[in-house]
């Protein structure tokens, strides 16, 4: 129990970034949480919600923590990596609570080598972004991955734990390569579904406007990702690109297969197939 | 207000149809609430739910009935329908829940001239399907469309206007194709998408457990149809086959034009894109 005495600094104070401090302040889980933020209307919000103890729009401030929470969209954690790792003091733990995580480790590996460094993924979120959706209980019961690097102390690995176990957050190990592989997969093909559903609705509407009264609950959860920041989103996706190929690849494959089994009113392969997708949702999802 | 001196039955009690005649009784809509299921067991627990005043195994029950509501699958409804024109009172309004209306349609036109006839489609429903599930509330706020046939009477089609008030739906009206072009657009393209995504995900995980584990709440909303009742969508598919293969078609497309911008890590076209399709969801669901 390492984690009381230390000194807490996220930067970005979004939704991610504010719930993260909301829940450290909320189980007294660390000495103090100070927020960075790019606008200082954020750092005043910040400050009247009690997501932070006290925050400022100047990273310089890092040189004070023991911990530094990087909170942001995922190509701005790659920029902010090396400039934090200048500013730090040695034996700082530096995470992240970035989408994907090998474009991040790899700027991790190029951090000094008396800066600590672990990447960080909470599995949750949602469509509404920014500090005003935070919330403390964000994080509860959810799978928090963290991805150390070979350069990974123990002691940081066992820091970046505490600090998943104060948020009520699961951890789950993974490697960098793994975790993106296997989030393309799920979170990040969803939402290219999603919005893939909300383009084609638009289109096949042709301009009769009765299509989005129909829309009931079914598109409107089916559709729901579509509506997520697009700069986390651009972001995720440009550092992924491979593992995401690969999924709508195989995605538009299964979409192309039960077109042709409605094409030709195959009902064995088509209540085959159907039921199988039914029990696998059913067994993730009782 | 004529509903209050009439006899309704409802043929078929699971989701929709239980919750149907729940709400009917609840509101005190209409004379009584008749059920009709094909196992007794059903029989049992639609009157111990409170679902109905009365049921049996026996369709022929619609003898005494001034209004018929037949709450199967599609295919079992485009079956059922000759089957009730040749038992019910003259003037007897048969109408329908099914998810499609064409086939219905096909079906109707051809009863008796005797009997009056008109199709219905509310938009609402759940993932659990079964009369366990059935609920009063089921259709309160929720669009329920009407698509009346060139037979049907203004009085049946004011009739099930009032049916439509009673159950606390708002009515909209439509022709059966246009009804059936734009939910293959929302709903049933929704379907597919969830059971492709569920089924892209399975093949993706190679068998690594550990992908179910990181499925947050966006591949669960997304995937959330995928678990829904494999006869009813079966039955949805294949009766409304080429609006949805147009509707797939335009999707993979959609799914294709995404791939290229990630593959060529085109930010704009990209940024712009999936701009539009939140703006899009947020305009629908706001």
């Amino acid at each position: 129990m390492v984690l009381e005495k230390r000194s807490v600094t996220v930067v970005g104070l979004g939704l991610m970034g504010g719930s993260f401090g909301m829940a450290l302040k909320a189980n007294r889980a660390c000495r103090e949480v100070i927020g960075v933020a790019r606008r200082p209307e954020t750092v005043t919000v910040a400050q009247e919600l009690g997501a932070v103890d006290r925050a400022t729009t100047e990273l310089g401030i890092v040189a004070e923590a023991d911990v530094v929470v990087l909170a942001t969209p995922v190509r701005s954690i790659v920029e902010l990596v090396p400039s934090v790792g200048g500013l730090v003091r040695p034996g700082c733990l530096v995470m992240d609570l970035g989408s994907t995580k090998a474009a991040i480790g790899r700027a991790m590996d190029a951090l000094p080598k008396h800066v600590q460094a672990i990447g960080g993924h909470p599995m949750c979120g949602k469509e509404t972004s920014g500090l005003a959706a935070a919330e403390s209980a964000l994080y509860r019961g959810k799978v928090f991955v963290l991805t150390p690097l070979d350069r990974t102390h123990r002691k940081a690995l066992a820091l970046a734990h505490e600090l998943v176990d104060a948020i009520g957050a699961r951890p789950v190990v993974l490697t960098p390569e793994r975790h993106d592989r296997l989030v393309a997969a799920t979170s990040h093909l969803s939402y290219l579904m999603a919005c893939g559903l909300v383009q084609a609705a638009e289109a096949l509407a042709q301009g009769d406007q009765m299509l989005w009264e129909l829309a009931a609950s079914g598109f409107r959860d089916t559709s729901r990702l579509a509506g997520s920041d697009v700069t986390m989103m651009m972001d995720t996706l440009l550092t992924n690109r491979e593992a995401i190929l690969e999924a709508l690849g195989i995605c538009t494959a299964e979409l192309d297969r039960l077109a042709e089994m409605v094409r030709e009113a195959d009902e064995y392969r088509l209540r085959r197939t159907l039921g199988g997708a039914r029990e696998r949702r059913r067994s993730v999802f009782p």
